[in-house]
């Protein structure tokens, strides 16, 4: 995989992964769909699954003293989902720097295929007292960056 | 406020406080009445409220190291919220025993009156190290028992 | 399956299903466990997941002009769940009148097996425009009373 | 107010307004922050308030059979907030598009001022039946567009 002359790019190699989850009923609103905020939360278990695959439990990372906030994100809503829809939550990992990481988020019907949301977050690691801290080298490698 | 030869008793003295809230849209659900889970966070809101105006803002007793956790719970819904209504949670304090605290809530649509929901916590103070701790002193002086 | 002369008892047949979640971090507080509320979200898959397996999606039931809201729930708390735990809910129907259905629940530790949570729902079904209406006779027929 | 000849522009007339909240127990999470998806239930108040106060309630609006669901949103964290914090909600609504509605968010440290968010939310007008619709005209003549 290369590395672009000028850095981190973003079409940098990225990781892939793809969970699957079940809408409850405490997650939809009046309007009878989704509550727009609780996207976010599929969001978070969709890098959850794809940091436990290619790397190693989000947990573990936490008892190490990292922390992994969010510093940005979005989303675009292009369809609904309702109560009890299983939705598939496709995460792409992508490092655009030395002390960021980025996942991109596709949420789909699993029995329809049509797309509901598209969003991303961008994260950075910090200590436990708060100091930005470099991406660790072997998830570097496992990304390929 | 009189104290029963038996000890803690259920007519012991209790303190009351009312505070009120807004029905948000993420609180609702498909039915289009507020999800039941959430009136635990209303309860939460009443509460913290009611311990802030009696003793301290449960903050501050974080900070000394203690913390409050839920032992029991219970609610019985009586009639619906739905969005955007406001409703008057108010909250009773009362100790049952040297360790345990009990909050009784109802609430109540503030500008129609009816009762919307009943329910009460009970909770224990427990060191950041997880040993269970007997009431304070001053907290036990407020309530008068 | 006997009915005793007394009417529905809590020694009714009871049916019986077992469903398993992760803790999301959006669910856990600054406490570092689970919020106590959203217990009642999991009580939720538990009884989603029972109803689908012995009688039917309850959001066909949905579909037929039912709903089934909640009456009263309470839980106690035994010890406490964190993020990523794996728990698994063990939930009970049983209907102990013609209009009133309970489920009881028992949310486990997955891995290690120990009690975290016991709690209950009671339901009714109502019509589309809030009456209240008797049990289904097939549902009654699958829980054996 | 100025109106650009080209049309609907970002330095269209925009209309301001500030609430305030108190961060809730339920909305923090293990890392001991507000988790990151409830500065979306924040924003909601905001715009509800915004709303009401500039043109009517939002659920008033629901009566006449239209719906503002969210299209597309974003956040930037700056910094974090904290158990019992108190927030004002700033909101800004414009009117992008005959057909889109823009509010901007910040989100401030009631007491000690420091941004703590920034956000959008981008919505439609659909009638009941899930239909396009335009922004109501009296909508648009309190907005000065």
């Amino acid at each position: 995989m290369r590395k672009s002359d000028s850095g981190w790019k973003s079409d940098a190699p990225r990781i892939t992964y793809t969970t699957a989850i079940r809408v409850r009923y405490a997650e939809t609103d009046a309007m009878g769909w989704v509550y727009y905020a609780n996207y976010f939360s599929y969001f978070e278990v969709g890098r959850t699954e794809l940091i436990r695959n290619i790397w190693r439990p989000y947990r573990d990372i936490e008892k190490d003293g990292l922390r992994l906030p969010v510093v940005q994100t979005g989303c675009r809503y292009i369809s609904g989902a309702r109560y009890d829809d299983r939705l598939e939550i496709t995460s792409h990992l992508s490092l655009p720097s030395m002390y960021r990481l980025r996942f991109d988020y596709e949420i789909t019907h699993a029995d329809e295929g049509q797309t509901i949301a598209r969003g991303f977050t961008e994260h950075c690691f910090v200590s436990a007292d708060g100091k930005l801290m470099p991406i660790p080298e072997d998830l570097r490698n496992k990304v390929g960056q």
